[in-house]
């Protein structure tokens, strides 16, 4: 088993991800030492009671003596954290973050990177609806891809570091993937951004329904709609981020989004049954395809209850 | 512990409900004896071979003797079949069904129902994405609400039918509500209907992105897109019926989703977020609610990465 990747990882935001990546890194040994910073006075106590590491009370404690930075704040603050920690960066260290955006986050950060520092923006495609230190647990990394969007230009020195990088986030249980920075954020669009949206927006849909109660949307929710309230519980400030940052790829998926919806629309109102039946035969061969690929366990949404395991 | 309810029960449609039905009645004994039939010899081979009860060769023989008569057919084939075995149902006998779509059922059912049998629709909220006799398992309707929308003009025998088979549902586990049909429909179109047309479409509009391939979206459908392939995976057949015969709430529902979403997709063209936070804000309300309603387990669906058990 290999040691420690790290000798001292500093992890800016202690939310969902950066908790977890600071109890991963101790569970699987992939750093010798964890460093917590958090804006709020409030997290940085919750993190500290929780016992997720050392939680340093400045930024350039954080920084002093680490070989690798992971920016866990949501994508409309890397650029202000980078800018507040630049001046305690050392020649050699890795700079790297967990944005669900990745060429505003390349551009937020190099913005204000100073020479010398190994720039390798990253995200992990894992988490859960749950926000705040409390979330973080070890095991969300395992098996789940972590994408690494590295600088176009590469030396010897910044590939290297970029093995690094991978082999910690291997170390955590990642399938670590190399994608250039505006592929991911076409990719995402569709795959995380999009729903998220539409996940949101059935929800305030709903909630303003004068005809229906929202007590009667909650109570008989296990016919889908749960579902949607699930994703949609996840954190807004980093949502609004994501969309705010992805803007262009979002709104062209969007708009393919709405132009199909309006063709199934047309479909109810003329009665067009065999084009309602040709959409939704096609949609199961997506989904067999996530289940052959491993995924996504094959178990029913719909209420607490499941099939018995064969 | 109270005998069965019915000494003979017949389930037209081996499907996901009309199988778990038949494992249920048999497994918490409420009916004495379960006869199924399917329309398809196949399936009707294979009810048998999964030993789901007796499986009767015709509608005549499933009918013959049977005290309750259990409709599990898509929307659209529930005019149909209730003219089939009209001939063979018997006064006092009671025939419900199992459609998402209740206005609709009541008129396809009434439109063929003897004098003197008890017609008194039904709708499980309950399911999985699997469809077929082999997806049934008895413990489905277990703490699942049953909506019952019977007659409007209710005679003292009517209301002892209505109370039966509500003692039915409740030996499955289920919950029993009283709805006015017209209500189920405008509730389920948004709590169930909506949600499954969006999930639909937006696995169509990724299946269509010319600029991210198919093995993409498979991959990194963890980011949210995997929970509506999940429900997309849904009997096509059924829920072209659902659409098709419940227009008017879909539509009505559809067509705020549409106004909502355009507000969203303005918000993000014109880098508005407050407008976007607040929203997102919005959203938890619901979810929160749901959670502490007990109708959610409050487990995360991302990935197969769940937080450890308190």
């Amino acid at each position: 088993m290999p040691g420690p990747v790290f000798d001292r990882i500093a992890i800016f935001g202690a939310g969902l991800i950066g908790s977890s990546i600071a109890l991963a890194a101790r569970e699987y040994r992939a750093a010798k030492k964890v460093v917590l910073f958090d804006k709020s006075e409030d997290v940085r106590a919750r993190a500290r009671s929780l016992n997720l590491g050392e939680v340093a009370e400045t930024m350039e404690a954080a920084c002093s003596g680490a070989d690798c930075i992971i920016l866990c704040v949501p994508v409309g603050a890397i650029g202000e954290t980078t800018e507040a920690i630049a001046p305690y960066l050392q020649a050699g260290v890795i700079l790297t973050d967990v944005g669900s955006v990745k060429e505003k986050a390349l551009e937020s950060m190099s913005a204000h990177c100073p020479e010398g520092v190994f720039l390798i923006p990253g995200h992990p495609i894992a988490g859960t609806e749950k926000s705040g230190p409390e979330a973080g647990f070890a095991s969300l990394f395992r098996n789940a891809w972590h994408i690494l969007t590295p600088l176009p230009q590469q030396d010897e020195p910044y590939n290297s570091a970029v093995d690094r990088l991978a082999s910690f986030w291997e170390m955590l249980g990642a399938k670590v993937e190399i994608m250039e920075a505006a592929r991911h954020d076409r990719v995402l669009a569709i795959t995380s951004h999009l729903p998220h949206l539409i996940a949101y927006n059935i929800v305030s849909t709903a909630h303003d329904m004068e005809s229906v109660g929202e007590g009667e949307v909650v109570k008989y929710s296990a016919g889908g709609f749960r579902d949607f309230t699930r994703i949609a519980a996840s954190d807004p400030t980093m949502w609004r981020d994501v969309f705010l940052n992805n803007k262009e790829a979002v709104l062209e998926t969007l708009g393919r989004f709405s132009e199909d919806l309006a063709a199934l629309q047309r479909a109810i109102r003329w009665d067009d049954g065999e084009t309602l039946f040709r959409e939704f035969e096609r949609a199961r061969g997506i989904r067999k395809a996530i289940v052959e690929a491993g995924q996504d366990t094959d178990e029913t949404n719909f209420g607490r209850n499941r099939p018995p395991k064969k």
